[in-house]
């Protein structure tokens, strides 16, 4: 690799600028780490003269990313636009083809479109990195491609959004129930202020996940259908709850391979407040993985925040400036298998059953027979009279169960007169 | 690099032996990985005929390991005998002279000689990795070098020791005393049989230490006089007294840069039960980096044993045959920079102090006025008398005070009759 490197970004958001920035003041602090001379040679993104955190150089900046290519010798590009297709799509393609790097924070594009663009960047011999699309500034994937090689990874899962992660805290912490809470998140900056919808239903975890599998077990992105729940649903009272019996309310995002086949999921847990991943609270990423020889290993860190996310692009720009050429998934493309889905029918786990009911005889025997038809046991019942109102709320945990039977036995309850609401269910993380 | 790579192994140890075996059975996956195909043509040891856990092919076998290069053509060669000096120094220097690029989970080895080992390797264009000499299946190393790289660290800790720590662990769940668990921990494989000194009396966390300072902050590696304390002294009593108050004695190994100099330590902490580092227990080892812009990151694993050992050690091989030539630590060894020692003398704390005394009027006082006349103020105070014996244990935890205050203020109870022992003193870390 040459010794003066061409750099563009697009995309000037909250990570765009705050990268620029960054590059800007760690210029020597890279040279001397790579012996690379580094210089921003274009930038873009939408609106010139908007009031951003730092000042930009006007004379480098492009209203239409594509022009940067015309225009300017870039070596190595960062796409800070964020969507799953369109533009950021278009830019990294075209990079890749004209044998420049990318590195992106992108997980919508990469989790999407990944395995095609990492077929491009070999075929042209660069870099397509990806660190900062999953759990900020940990360095995960760096460390499941590099520091865990050689293991065989069988499960991996964490907590992997900050965003739900912070509101679940909070409503525990503050007693405040989730609107509020997502009000104050959004003022701190964790959520964002218009569209909070990605992260509250599961779906910016579970890009996250499906990147996270395909490097652990080398296999292709998957598309599966999968059982994808956010915290839209989890009320205060269900916090409470919860608490009274030891147990926290965590947006866990799992993957693993179950004899020979994949699952993936995201959905809210409840577990132990004694275990590790309980205590992992606020704005806090925890990443786990289970491998041999390895064992378990744990990764903790801020995961979102431009701050983490920086940290991380900047790693990546670090390795690319050493000049390791990499496939960006580990392996290379042709290598990386297929694999088959896990019935989700067959997931199996204790469930915490909710019910608001009227207080009447036999509403408490209607449900219990109903899940002893089943064959589901109860393992713990809580019932607590309202006695103004004449209702009641019934908790259940039962033993285990899978997806299939407990869907099937709590249909009866959507059409029952005495049943105030679908029965709220959180599965016991096991 | 060529695409049959020749291995050698030195010392077939627990480690060595587990290495020995992982390799041959991931020949296929390494070449998968890398493209590369793997071949250990020598091995050495002691005694060939030794009974070990893995047969060895004894037409490769070496008894003098210096004679491995004489005959053998070797790319890579794994040194796992673990002396500071004498034959693990003569022959990593040996090989990288010959330009053999060098693997090793040898701690004594690098915080002794890193320095020049590390220039020794850049003079001649090849690796001397070393990820397993820290933390064993945890990759820490590799996190600072590269997925933290641009991050500027100022402080790394935690817990690296995994045999001090189970013991630390098992003492508060078994109730039983330092010298049976220990036992119980050399049965387990978890400490040496023999000697299991280095461990308990903090060197080994203290090599540890000197390795991540090194990386953290990008110095040489220091060769200071520093607090290294151990957990010979830790006390059934002082770990249930520590239990009633809400805390729990760890060994912390702890480096930090305040204001400009080099601050490096090890000696057993008292933590909050409700912290994060307060709850890593058993043989887990973890170390907590706190960096800007990525702020605390933590990583946790399995801190012994061959598994984890052998999971990093081959992380390195297979960087090292994805052709990535390095700096041994991260920077190159003329940039490394030389940093004063911070003054131990002035590292504050709060303290818990146990006093063992006779149970007579004016005991108390006498600690209390000492405390006074040094300026140490206390923060809480226990007094448990033991009737029977007219003794009394009096337990005080202190405002922060300084080391040099400390020593002093404690030197006079070291002759004073009522005071039956010189004070247990362990420090809470803050």
């Amino acid at each position: 690799m040459k010794k003066n490197i061409n750099i563009a970004i697009v995309g000037l958001g909250q990570i765009g600028i705050y990268l620029y920035n960054e590059l800007k003041s760690k210029k020597n602090e890279i040279e001397k780490k790579t012996g690379k001379k580094i210089k921003i040679v274009a930038i873009s993104a939408k609106n010139k003269n908007k009031k951003r955190k730092y000042p930009i150089q006007k004379n480098i900046f492009f209203k239409k990313p594509l022009e940067i290519f015309k225009n300017k010798k870039i070596d190595i590009l960062f796409e800070c636009i964020g969507l799953s297709n369109g533009i950021s799509r278009k830019i990294v393609e075209t990079a890749l083809k004209k044998r420049i790097h990318v590195i992106t924070p992108n997980k919508a594009l990469i989790s999407k479109h990944g395995d095609s663009l990492a077929k491009l960047a070999e075929q042209n011999n660069v870099n397509l990195e990806f660190e900062a699309s999953v759990a900020g500034g940990i360095p995960i994937l760096r460390t499941i491609k590099e520091g865990l090689a050689t293991n065989r990874i069988n499960k991996v899962y964490g907590i992997l959004n900050g965003t739900t992660n912070y509101i679940l805290s909070e409503m525990e912490n503050s007693n405040e129930n989730f609107d509020k809470v997502l009000q104050k998140a959004q003022k701190l900056g964790y959520a964002e202020p218009g569209n909070p919808k990605l992260d509250l239903n599961g779906f910016d975890a579970f890009a996250k996940v499906r990147i996270l599998s395909a490097l652990s077990f080398n296999t292709k992105i998957s598309k599966y259908n999968c059982i994808m729940e956010g915290i839209e649903n989890i009320k205060l009272e269900d916090i409470k709850i919860a608490s009274q019996l030891g147990l926290r309310v965590k947006l866990l995002g799992i993957s693993q391979i179950i004899n020979g086949k994949l699952f993936e999921t995201v959905h809210p847990c409840l577990v132990s407040k004694k275990t590790y991943i309980g205590n992992v609270n606020g704005v806090m990423n925890a990443v786990i993985t289970e491998g041999k020889p390895v064992g378990e290993s744990i990764l903790q860190g801020e995961g979102a925040g431009p701050g983490p996310t920086s940290s991380s692009l900047l790693s990546d720009l670090l390795s690319i400036l050493r000049g390791n050429i990499k496939h960006p998934f580990g392996i290379s493309s042709k290598k990386r298998k297929s694999v088959k889905p896990f019935n989700n029918d067959n997931y199996t786990n204790s469930l915490y059953l909710r019910f608001e009911v009227n207080d009447k005889q036999g509403v408490l025997s209607l449900i219990t027979n109903r899940l002893t038809k089943y064959k589901i046991s109860v393992k713990r019942i809580i019932q607590t009279p309202d006695k103004k109102n004449k209702k009641a709320t019934i908790v259940i945990i039962t033993h285990k169960t899978n997806e299939k039977n407990a869907k099937n036995c709590l249909s009866i309850f959507r059409g029952n007169k005495n049943i105030l609401k679908f029965p709220t269910l959180i599965r016991l993380y096991n």
